[in-house]
This record gives structure tokens, sequence and C-alpha cells, in this order.
């Protein structure tokens, strides 16, 4: 069955017949067609009994002919989108018509509403619920999205050096992986510097590579339609040993995470087991963020690993384990790694060792 | 008076008590604070007759207060963000409420009407006419970006071999870029060779540089906030008569266009003359897109250059020109500058020549 199909067989079981799809992640998702179409429209119609349509800005209509099996329909910019959607649809009869309420805007929802006179209904949960369990199909692209996450942090690791910047090193691991094909990193490349790490959204920037210090790379890339997302905390010359020892608490904590993660566990029982390791310690409060965020075609999506989300995992969930402890002027460290839940486990995308790394200064 | 002033000034003018915004760039816009929030809440309250109120994820509030001199509240993942902002916010009893349409998902929405009891009304409008005419600031802002611009496609230009691939020179001219201190290009970086520049959205990969064909160069980055965004296309080694006939015909669009760019006259009417010319050659269907698109904090925003919009320039809007001809497997050129219509013309942000310029093969 065809994630087309299965739309369709959602819709008749609740007894709609439309949905309309305006994120350009769900209409590649669906459909394989991927089209950023920034301020114009884009829209899938799923309809429950017949074919679907897409309908996108003119200059992309031939490529998704090229693509797709279904109608196409453009719009140039002259032209009035809500208009054109009237009159290409097969029909504008629907009484229940669903739609992404998480990616639809006001503005484009009252032009729907121009043209459908059916009830909205959100349809998001839905296809959250649809991505949140990954196919096998799905995995393989995850796992070649972390195969370069790997390399990636490993051209930061051979570009360590006093003499360079975070931005240097920043330059340097995208300018490897542009060469390798990868058009696109899936967010802006993260390394940070002493006390800059220790700010969990700390931003990179001309600081020259503290020596006696810990030095953190956060990154991932975006292929074949997925992404990877992963942290590593490396030694540059010889830290203290309260970093060193904080390095092995938050190394402790998220082994013991990915220890328990298994089919039948909640998502909060996996924050909890890694921040009590930390809380233990007396470093709770240095730990402010959820222990991970959910990854696939977007590298932030469906389950957030953290308190109060009673989610019970279930084999394709795919997600990150992300302890960090962040003393201000003092240490910041992560380690992150993105997996996915198997039958009796977790499987890592990423590979990069996690006992700590020494590079010289 | 400062941004956050009009603001004040406009609610009490149409006897609204609240303004609330979503979108990360007009938040940018109106305080100088920015920040992405991924899939988490952000707001910026700001009331008729008090002080504003940012609403942020916990991790960015430390950030946020050493900029900001209005209250800043954050929320940690485990908590929900609409009875935070209920508990919070110093009074929900605004009747009329403008929020910015365009960057407010349902979702989002429906957790603001959960708090406010008040009739919400679009803001979006109002938004894009502040941020349509652009203050001597901001165009100081886009001049840099530009000139940023001009420096990548000149790396670009110095990285033209008939052995390297699309993919080589973007990843050479992003590699300088963020030397230079650029964290983001202000779009995916084109570079397009021979018939892969026949098509206006063509995606660069391993193809090698064409002899005897154009090359296309489509980048922008983004700095202090502001964007740029320019096209060139070169010959490589000795392209036929008809190509360069096509880039000159192409030239000429840009050239009359730019000329005639001045206040009182129509976004519609620059775009005609540029179309013109390209119609009156024959080519007019190979033109299949607007003519520009605004530029400032986004890299698209208003105005649209484009037929039926008869909005009528004034000095301080930026825009970018930038007619194409595509012919599929023959040939495709585009020519684009951003600038400023000033007292009695347009300024450009970006310098680069012109005239074909020449490469070998």
């Amino acid at each position: 069955m065809t994630k087309l199909d299965q739309i369709r067989l959602y819709l008749n079981q609740e007894k709609a017949e439309l949905a309309i799809f305006s994120d350009s992640v769900t209409i590649n998702y669906l459909t394989g067609f991927l089209c950023d179409p920034h301020e114009r429209q884009m829209f899938l119609f799923v309809y429950h009994d017949k074919a679907p349509v897409l309908f996108v800005p003119a200059l992309e209509v031939a490529r998704a002919e090229q693509l797709l099996d279904f109608p196409v329909f453009g719009y140039v910019d002259s032209e009035n989108p809500w208009e054109k959607i009237r009159s290409i649809l097969p029909s504008t009869a629907a009484k229940t018509i669903y739609a992404e309420f998480d990616h639809l805007n006001i503005t484009k929802f009252q032009g729907l509403q121009s043209v459908f006179s059916g009830r909205f209904d959100n349809l998001t949960p839905y296809i959250q619920r649809m991505r949140l369990i990954k196919s096998a199909d799905e995995i393989q692209k995850m796992l070649i999205a972390g195969e370069f996450a790997d390399k990636a942090v490993n051209v930061g690791f051979d570009n360590i050096s006093l003499d360079v910047t975070e931005t240097d090193i920043i330059a340097q691991i995208e300018f490897e992986m542009k060469k390798q094909g990868i058009s696109k990193m899936s967010f802006e490349t993260m390394v940070l510097t002493g006390n800059n790490a220790a700010n969990p959204h700390g931003i990179p920037g001309t600081n020259k590579i503290e020596n006696n210090a810990l030095l953190l790379f956060d990154l991932g890339v975006e292929t074949l339609g997925y992404t990877s997302d992963m942290t590593r905390t490396v030694a540059v010359g010889k830290p203290d040993q309260f970093k060193l020892d904080i390095y092995q608490l938050c190394l402790e904590a998220q082994l013991t995470a990915l220890d328990m993660i298994k089919p039948g566990v909640t998502a909060a029982q996996v924050d909890a087991a890694a921040r009590q390791v930390i809380e233990k310690a007396g470093y709770g409060d240095y730990f402010n963020h959820r222990l991970g965020h959910g990854i696939g075609m977007d590298v932030h999506e469906f389950p957030s690993i953290m308190a109060g989300n009673d989610l019970i995992l279930e084999e394709g969930m795919c997600f990150s384990v992300e302890p960090g402890i962040y003393i201000p002027g003092k240490v910041g460290v992560r380690i992150e790694d993105c997996g996915h839940v198997t039958k009796d486990g977790f499987e890592l995308f990423t590979q990069t060792p996690k006992e700590l790394l020494y590079f010289e200064g």
C-alpha cells in the first residue's frame, strides 16, 4: 500500500472526502516530489475516491509531471491561485476536509475556505503518527545520512588547531560535504570552543580554538530527503579534571538512556533515565533541555523525548538522545546520537566513538 | 520613533489592544532579537498601552534579556506553552487582537484563541507595508549584503574550469564566504552549466562545466539580518552566436527595466518594460516568471514585480530585476540585480559587470 493509499483509506474510514496538504516536507513524504515553493502556493489534494491533484507554481509543473502519475496543475504569478484551484479541481463538494493545521497559515486557510465550503478538520496528528514509524527504506536513508554525519565530524576533527577559528572549521566541514555531493547541511553547523560550548544555543564565531578546553561539534546533513544530527565533544590539549568529570557524567547519562530504549518503554522514561544520572551527581540544573527530538525528513519532528511524554516507544521510531551539561563560564558538554527503535533495542545512525578523544592544541 | 512605537501607534489608531507576532523575521525586524525557535513557540506581545512581552523557549531567555529592555519569559519543553502564556501576561482582556495571518498556523492560532477571547484581525498587510519601505540604515545593510554577493560570484568566476563540477564551484564559493564570516547563504547557491541553466529551477549537480556554453550563477548571502540575491550568466569557451544573441536580449531587457524605475512608476509597468523587449524578439514564452521579487530580511518579500501589481513604487522599496530566457535543450540566461528605489531612480546593491564575461574552457 502506498502512502497515498493509506491517506485514502483513512479518509474513507473517517468519512471524509478530501485531504489537503500544504507542507512541502509532507508532500515529498507522500509523493517523492520535493519542492520549496517559497511564498508561492503549493497544495496536494488527495480525494477519497479519485486521483490526487498537485497544484504548484507554473515553473515546477514539468518536473512534477515527470515524476508523478497523477494530474499536476500550475499557476503563474499574475493569476489568483484560489480562483485557479476552483477552476481546475474535479469537485469542490467535499463535506469534511482534512488539512495540516500545523502547516497551514491563516491566510492560506482563508484562501482554501473561499474554494471549499466543507468543514475543516486537523490532519496533523495523523501525519505525525504516520511519519513517526519509519519503514525499512526510510531507515536505510537515515543510516546513509548518519554515515555522512560521521564523515563530517571527522573532517572537523582533522582540522582542529589553535590557529583556526570555529568558523574556519565549519567552512572546512561544509566544503568537504559539498564536494561529496551533500547540497545541504540539516541545520547550521556548530563548532563551539571552551565557554562558547557552555551555552546550549551558542553561536559559532571567529573565536580561535581554545587550548586545554573542550570543543563541541553539532552537525548533520540532508541526503535523499532525510536528515542526520549528531554532537561530539572532544578535548583539545589537557582540559582540567573537572571538565573531564563532566564529560564522563554526560557520557554515562547518554549510555544509560541508550541502554534502556526498546519497544514498550515511554519517551518520558528514557528522558528520566539520563536526567537521573546527571541529577544524582548534582548537575540537574545544568541539563536544561529535553533529552531528544524525533528525526526523519525534518531534523526536528516527533517524538519528543521529554518529561510528560508518555508515548510508548515502538519499532521504527527515530530520535536523538542528547544529554548536555552547560555550566556557564566553566564547561559545556553534549553527546548526541540518533537512532531507530528495533525489535528489542535501539540502533544508532552514527558510529563516531564516544570515549573522550584528545587532540593536540 | 522605534518600530515598536509605530506598532503601538497603529494599535491606538485602530482601537486595538494587542498585536501578537509569531514570525521570527518580523520579531527580529521589530526588536533586533533573532531566534529560530524551530517547532517550539515564540511570540512577541505588543500592547497599545504597556511594555511588550517576549515569550521564548527557556534556552533563549538569557540571550533575549541581554538584548531587550522589556520582560522576557521562557517555557521548558515539558510545560504547556498556552497555560504558561496565560499565567505570565499582564492582561488578557484585549478585545481586538492583531496577528500575522501569513505566519500563524492554525494550531498556534487555536492555542492563542485558548488564551485570548478577543477578535483576531490580520496584521500581515500592515507589517508588509512597514517592511516595504527600507530605512537608510536598512539600505546600508543591504549594500553590505550586496557587496558580499559580488565577492561570492567572483569566487565562482575564479573557479571556472572544465575539470570541475557545478557542485565543486558551489563548495568553493560557500567556503570562501564562510571564511569571510558569512554564516549563511540566503538560499541554496546555484551554479548551472549549459542545458541545466535552461531550466529556471535547475538543480546543481555533478555535471562538469560545459565548454562553449553559458554558465549561470545565482546566489546571495545573509548578513546583519539582511539578504542579497544576484544572478550572472557568463560564457565558457566560445558559445555559438544564438546563445550570445539570447544573452544580449536578456541584458537589454534588464537594462530597459532598470532604466525606468523611479517613484511613481508601477511594479507592473517595470515588469512589462522588460517583458516587451523579450516578446518583441519572439521569446516571450521563454520568460516564464515574474520580473522580480522584493528583498530585505527575507530573500523573497514584497513587492512582487509582475503583471497585475499596480503598486506605485516609492523611495526605499527594494527588489530584484531578473529577466530570464530559458529555451530547453538550447540555452538559459538570467541576469539579476537587486536595488532600492531612490528619489529619482534605482541604485543597485551589486556591481559585478554585466557585459558578457568570457572564461577559458
